[in-house]
């Protein structure tokens, strides 16, 4: 398998997994316990975000935390909205309020950290709290631009994400390394600012200690885990080559990789998947598809004027009338 | 081979081609005159722009293109300095000025148009000029992010475009997609604008109505040219799948593009290249860049302090000095 952080959400209204604050807190218990001695799998806790969970909920995330050694992952600043918000009911923005709060420590990874201040900023690096940069997400829900650059001169430990699905569909690290470094460049109004070999860095070793996971993982070195991907460098596509770092980020992409080392082991050989049945994943997402399609279809308003308001038509125009 | 636009630089200063505007125009002449009637070739002028071609140089442009029909690239508002050096020196932003000077045309094709006012966005629909956007280069070089949701709200043809390797190393279409419509909704603040589907517009229709071929490509319709990719949906990245459009602009990768049709001809097939030989793309692409790093290697500075000043040393490290 893979090597995760997998979080358990808590949140404090009623969700599918757990109907109560207490029913999560029970289950996130017995799943951190489960999970903290595996070799792939890093147990968290993940409250969803300052907005979501309530001050005293927070402060029993952090003792959870401090008691099991659980990593804890949080949505911060992410949207405007949400800073506004935080900063009405609390009197501080939302990394402050965190802080404040005795919340942040050295096993928190925050999520996003999009509208955060230079005090934010050196809120996070003070804390040790890891930051995870979304490029694509942030742009494709226009929530805005983190200030990637000046997290890395504060020494932030800063690595990328994709997000999920529906906000970032194709999850490639390759292309969020690409982003993050034209993004970048972009908002800051300089072609120097995240080089290619910094969004490398971003996605490797700044991703391992943003993971709070810097010993284990990030770098090819003695006494870490041994996890790597061989990339094909002969394509059309990725001739000529001249500088590793901007071939990498610039011009490789994710169909690139040949073969996969997970913990030792291959996962990926030439391309193929050693430990996973494709066509089996493939059929099992086609029928999650059918039923996502089915209940969306009949939540949905009506798509254009002129259409009844029926939910048998709408269902069956299900897939054609999804937007992005 | 492939269809394309194909501009002769022309230009007020020697190039290596051209050691004079005379020169240059002459060679345009038998170029134009040469590959006018060919079915995959459109011979264009490309006056490389506003700062660096004289007013009666461009005046000169337009007559030749009036004379023979040829389409006219050139570059526009790229750039906030070429704004301010132009406004300045003719009193006018770029788009005004050329349109004051009776430059633009149907033929005109302006690349870029990024520092554009609504004024601009007039004349450019007004005088049937076409424009094309290049995302991923404007984010590299950090020149600014082009009014598209204008533009196309105004109805100028408008396509997209990748510039070249040295500003987006990998010239993928589909990656252009994908980040034009998430840098739009980033920039507008807007998740809404520049939808999957008005991105690949922008990538076929769009792009042939910017080229001024809208009659000839762009669609699959009788009576035009049979150009066509087939893409292949198959893949366990592209399972599963809903919206068409969200899934080829967000989700489908140049890798999944499987057979190529141009000009109703089979140039790849399950994706091999059939009229081109890969091996000696390859082999001539490295003794290329082994030129290319040499003279670069002389002609850069010392790349850090302790190196000593030799041309030699520096051009031992040549490729793993060059940054992007």
């Amino acid at each position: 398998g893979m090597r995760g952080v997998l979080g358990e959400t808590v949140i404090d209204f009623p969700v599918a997994d757990n109907k109560t604050w207490a029913e999560a807190m029970r289950y996130t218990e017995t799943y951190v316990a489960k999970w903290r001695k595996h070799p792939l799998i890093t147990p968290a806790i993940a409250p969803h975000a300052p907005y979501t969970v309530s001050e005293a909920h927070l402060k029993e995330v952090r003792a959870f935390s401090d008691r099991t050694g659980a990593t804890v992952v949080i949505h911060v600043s992410e949207t405007r909205k949400e800073v506004e918000d935080i900063s009405k009911q609390k009197g501080a923005r939302p990394v402050e309020y965190l802080a404040a709060l005795g919340f942040l420590s050295t096993r928190t990874i925050a999520a996003h950290t999009v509208h955060i201040t230079e005090k934010e900023i050196g809120l996070l690096k003070e804390f040790g709290v890891g930051s995870v940069h979304n490029p694509q997400s942030n742009m494709k829900l226009a929530s805005g631009v983190a200030p990637v650059p000046q997290m890395m001169k504060a020494g932030v430990a800063l690595g990328l994400g994709t997000d999920g699905a529906a906000s970032n569909n194709d999850l490639s690290m390759w292309e969020e390394m690409d982003t993050a470094a034209k993004l970048h460049k972009l908002n800051s109004n300089d072609p120097r600012v995240v080089t290619a070999e910094e969004a490398l860095m971003l996605a490797t070793s700044g991703g391992a200690r943003a993971l709070h996971l810097e010993k284990e993982i990030g770098s090819l070195e003695t006494g870490k885990r041994a996890d790597l991907v061989i990339v094909d460098l002969d394509a059309l596509h990725q001739t000529p080559r001249y500088s590793i770092y901007s071939h990498l980020v610039y011009a490789t992409k994710s169909s690139d990789v040949r073969t996969v080392v997970i913990e030792g082991r291959v996962v990926m050989r030439d391309r193929r998947l050693l430990t996973l049945d494709e066509e089996l994943i493939k059929k099992k997402a086609r029928a999650l598809r059918e039923r996502i399609s089915r209940s969306i279809a009949f939540a949905r308003p009506r798509p254009r004027r002129g259409l009844p308001p029926s939910g048998f038509v709408i269902a069956a125009r299900g897939v054609d009338t999804m937007r992005d």
